[in-house]
């Protein structure tokens, strides 16, 4: 790249899209002074029901709706792509790829899904896919994995990677509000989607997490196959009895050295007050990383939104304008591609603590059958409460087990409700003991 | 560098420099797998006095204390500069970068004494100097602002930096010990020297804001030309007191752009409870980073330690063999030797709020006398707390100011205290308002 000026061309320009056209023409000498050549957008490809949204700012004549005049710009070093989920863009991705642009995404459901594949096809070519906005928004977590943590064998993450979530949960446990409640004011505050279903299910978190492990543990794994529990579910009388034992509930989405294996799982988790991660409030992501030789590290910032996700769009831009990434790409072998294949840990072999919530008939005995399923299940008690009493003849009772296996701890739930001195499902709340 | 190994020379094999042989020996394999060639440390250069400190890993045969057998080993493509301090050390990395040997170094006062000139000095010869180490050990700060938040115009960076400090502050402020009390322990656990000048002055934390600061602002600036105030004057009441008013006492370096100068110090604040960096705990480092486009990021970890730095090191090591540094080095236009000069606000200059406390003589009037001799400085007061009696006839006052100018402020203060009605010296401990 010895031009003066290095072509880009977008794909999709939605919320992201429309910070990153902002970024590149407020700041252009900005980051002309930083790379001694200018970045020029030559070309925006967006759907015809698209043409008129958030495109304002899109100078006269590059923006277009025709997938061939977009692809045959000249002079088009850098494609990003901004259009989200899969079919119609993988195909632009490949194309991209093929014709030797350089690939900047943002789409974690493409890469969980088909990153080996794409990375495999950008060596072919000759050319790189960055990726930093597709996990933790204007957090520079892959940066951090990529290069400054370089010198690490990875032991675990332990993050926060969906700002909805965070939000419904910190005005859950701060404010004393139900889900339905936080959820309203969330969608009200457009931190929430009319439909919540890809956040509140934890699969957002889950694809990416997908992408985060594949670069810290070389696991190739599609979203769909980690291990994700939503925060639907959840009641705010769980929430208020574990804040009295000293925890705080997050959505965290966990990636852990387990041997040779690695276990992933995005689930609702009761962690220490103490903990750094607790602090992290509202719409924020965060990610606790823990290398060998580092110890706990954590990233923190805003995990989506207009300016924060196109600073990480941007900012990869840059990476392979100077051809920093271009070089690391090609010599480090650190990517989906290239690693060896890492067996994941299956769904019933997952460990943690657990807090549970029965609703159990007041008479005597019932807590004995309760435990002594558990027990059965190798799960043992370590605290029992019966923390408040309930007005009909049903009282709620709950309980801290020890470290157990998921597997045995979702057979031996579902035998507990099945008894007949049991009233409802049982709650469940993994509780995670975060390294030292 | 096409060959199958990297050979790397160490100077200085101290608590960071045993981190570093235990890393490259330890790691071989992964490194290698990473790289795709192998690190060999070739040379380990030792004064006399150390020859038998730490040195126990060292390969036979490679140690040295004859800096003509170091510079004349062959094959040694990384120069790792622990030595620490300038004088001889300084001879040794120019010697290193003018015979084209790639520097990697934990030397914040080399830096931010001589960094331009050595940077200069590196790219006339075709290499590169790499410096994670130098500031927040562990955490791959320097990263971040090289490569994650390169889409950004920094806006401001509230750091702390002396894991020192923030252990002796810590035990302080949540345990209610004294500062000498705070210290001893400190001491004893093995967080702070046996003379702890360095650390407790604030003269640590100003070198690193001012490596920090050289990448984020292009400021050339040397330690000593950053403000700094210690922590060894701090008293416990003071902090009783603020904590009262929802304020916890940090020593922060901060590094924040006034329209076109930057503005850099070092001091205790107090900043609110419900800041992030107020939970940053005994000897952990942090760095809030505010990137115009990103917002507020942070950065956590262990900013020293044998191997949270020699973690940074190694890193550093890595990204200069894959050659992606090296491009770094040469295209992105960020670096100490290249930046336009960019001026600092003079000391007097500095704005914020502040907490006062003066020994008051009981009578009227006395207050009117203090707050006049503010009014006259242009200094607004907002609160005023005569938070507890004293057994004499002095009575401490606490006041808060809106922001005003650090020179008028100290000018003030020197008023105030030659007036017969107040005892001693006032404390005076800045507010900090972090930015949203």
């Amino acid at each position: 790249m010895a031009t003066s000026s290095i072509g880009i061309g977008l794909i999709g320009c939605g919320t992201v899209g429309s910070g990153v056209v902002k970024l590149l023409l407020e700041q252009a000498e900005l980051y002309a002074q930083r790379l001694g050549k200018r970045l020029e957008l030559r070309r925006v490809l967006v759907r015809e029901k698209d043409l008129h949204y958030k495109t304002e700012q899109v100078p006269p004549g590059i923006l277009t709706t025709d997938a061939e005049t977009f692809f045959a710009t000249p002079d088009m070093a850098i494609v990003v792509e901004l259009g989200g989920g899969r079919g119609p863009i993988s195909q632009f991705v490949r194309r991209a790829l093929a014709a030797k642009k350089n690939v900047v995404t943002a789409n974690k459901a493409l890469l969980a899904a088909e990153g080996p594949e794409l990375f495999a096809l950008a060596r072919q070519h000759g050319v790189t896919i960055s990726f930093e906005a597709s996990c933790g928004g204007g957090i520079p977590c892959l940066t951090a994995l990529e290069f400054g943590l370089m010198a690490n064998r990875i032991d675990g993450i332990y993050s926060i990677l969906n700002g909805t979530c965070n939000y419904i949960l910190t005005e859950m446990s701060q404010q004393g509000k139900s889900y339905a409640a936080a959820l309203k004011e969330a969608q009200e505050k457009g931190y929430a989607e009319a439909d919540p279903t890809l956040d509140v299910s934890g699969k957002d978190a889950a694809a990416k997490l997908a992408v985060v492990a594949s670069l810290a543990f070389g696991v190739q794994a599609t979203g769909d196959q980690v291990w994700a529990e939503g925060i639907d579910k959840l009641e705010l009388t769980d929430i208020k009895a574990a804040a009295e034992l000293g925890y705080d509930i997050k959505l965290l989405a966990i990636a852990e050295r387990r041997d040779s294996r690695i276990s992933l799982r995005v689930h609702p988790s009761f962690i220490s007050k103490d903990q750094l991660l607790a602090q992290v409030h509202g719409s924020f992501n965060a990610l606790s990383i823990y290398g060998h030789a580092t110890g706990h590290t954590m990233y923190y910032g805003r995990g989506a939104g207009m300016m924060p996700t196109a600073s990480a769009v941007v900012s990869d831009i840059l990476n392979v304008a100077t051809g920093m990434y271009g070089v690391a790409f090609r010599e480090l072998r650190i990517w989906p591609d290239q690693q060896p294949p890492v067996q994941l840990v299956p769904s019933d072999e997952l460990q943690s603590r657990a807090y549970l919530r029965i609703n159990a008939k007041d008479q005597p005995g019932v807590i004995a059958q309760v435990t002594s399923i558990l027990g059965e299940a190798g799960i043992s008690v370590s605290a029992l409460m019966q923390h408040e009493m309930a007005a009909d003849q049903f009282v709620p009772v709950a309980l801290i087990t020890h470290q157990c296996r998921q597997g045995s701890l979702l057979a031996a739930l579902k035998k507990i409700e099945a008894l007949p001195v049991i009233n409802g499902k049982p709650a469940v709340i993994r509780i995670v003991d975060l390294p030292k």
